[in-house]
């Protein structure tokens, strides 16, 4: 028997190799797995299961994973030990790990899982943040680890209203890089820009769920549109490709960062949930 | 003859030994005045004069300091050259630098100063933030660089009752690393809590001036009074000290930000500043 955890994570994703464990690489989940084998030994948090796979140099702030645990093990951790006071095994761990893992990613809550939860499959939907400056000095330096400097003047009005020609159930081949038997229909939810601070624009890109590629496709997509080189039409006419068009550059990872995962309130909401995403990922 | 121009600047001090230049370490001034070097020759841009000489590691994002030039180096700016078309002088300043400058400093803006302006003397105000939260898991990694970790939970409303305080003409001997002959006598117009983000205060300071370590050793002393440590009225307390208190820990820089400086708007009135600002610091 085991119990289920929630962990909800926040990551720079400036120094890792993206969420997977690749060898000699660092991951996030690698870090993640590490600083977990401390906690609970060696092998004693299981089938570590992440929404959003992210790649290389993409940041999470509301980033969600599960991982299955003795529950023994879990409760033990809300003991006593040293100066420390009893608290909850939930708090202890998020106390535990930050000691334990590298400053660049933080599990900021743990939870026991409601019944039926599954951090991929159980997804209502993704919310991605992409932010890019036009600043003719290039913008906030502080910022510059998750800002896009984009070297022309942007029109936020083109932006909005490229992105709203993409919202919608749509086949996303266009935007997708390729992968087999894999269907790239998506029901996009959400896209839109805002001003984020001076010469600074924030969009936010929300779908239930997204193929590979597809955020930062969209994004390089409505750029030139933005920058005034492409018409107000162009992305949305791509919908109609079967396949991924090369027009379309895929903006740089490093001014994206999953901000949010959505989940269904109770726990049998959350199997019908998981089960309908099965069958539409292996049928479609 | 000469032009005076103001540069508004923002860096990311993490990796800086501060602002002034010091042989051998890698300073914000070194960094500016080796980039200003390459677009007006050495020895051309002459006179570097700054709003705030911050400390290593402290960060900025509304700096001002002042150059003065020749005026004929400064109109050739604007010329066409290459590709690029012919702008007005303080824009092609900002660019070139854009291209100089490392990527954790850059110049946000260049302009050719009203009469009587200088960065130092003419300031009215100078506005820091300093951020800290209380979450257990650390914060947002993204913004681990500018924000201090405290590891005890904070009281908004007694931070805030604290600050009240402190508002006002006073003698900060206290709050000051001591100068010979320095007054530490500061008017304080400025000290407020808010809630940034989850778990995340910010703390806005500001005053006509600051004497070396005030504003760190004001967050340092109300942060004891935040976690229930020290009563509210303990900061205020200490204004009737003569010098130093050694109770009063200076916070770590990484969590302080210079966001603005405040000039008179006419030239008239910036001259009469400069006069009394310097007339003020040689008697008190």
């Amino acid at each position: 028997m085991t119990v289920r955890l929630r962990l909800d994570l926040a990551y720079d994703g400036t120094e890792f190799s993206g969420w997977a464990i690749q060898p000699g690489r660092r991951t996030v989940a690698g870090s993640l797995t590490e600083a977990l084998g401390r906690v609970f030994g060696a092998g004693g948090a299981r089938g570590l299961t992440v929404a959003g796979r992210t790649d290389a140099g993409v940041h999470a702030t509301g980033q969600v994973c599960h991982i299955d645990v003795d529950p023994a093990a879990f409760e033990r951790l809300g003991r006593a030990h040293g100066s420390a006071p009893p608290s909850s095994p939930a708090d202890s761990l998020v106390r535990r790990l930050a000691g334990l893992l590298p400053p660049d990613v933080r599990v900021r809550a743990a939870s026991v899982a409601p019944f039926g939860f599954d951090a991929r499959f159980a997804a209502l939907a993704r919310r991605y943040e992409y932010r890019v400056t036009d600043a003719d000095g290039g913008g906030d330096p502080l910022q510059r680890h998750r800002t896009l400097h984009w070297p022309r003047r942007l029109d936020l009005t083109a932006l909005n209203a490229a992105s709203a020609g993409l919202i919608g159930e749509h086949d996303f081949a266009a935007f997708c890089r390729r992968r087999e038997h894999a269907t790239t229909i998506r029901a996009l939810t959400e896209l839109s820009w805002r001003p984020v601070g001076p010469e600074v624009y924030a969009a936010t890109v929300e779908a239930d769920a997204f193929c590979w590629s597809m955020v930062r496709s969209l994004v390089g997509a409505l750029l030139t549109v933005g920058d005034g080189r492409r018409p107000v039409d162009w992305p949305a006419r791509l919908l109609t490709e079967s396949r991924r068009v090369d027009d379309v550059a895929v903006a740089p990872a490093h001014g994206l960062t999953l901000v949010s995962v959505t989940y269904p309130p109770t726990g049998a909401e959350m199997s019908a949930r998981d089960g309908a995403t099965r069958k539409l990922r292996s049928t479609r």
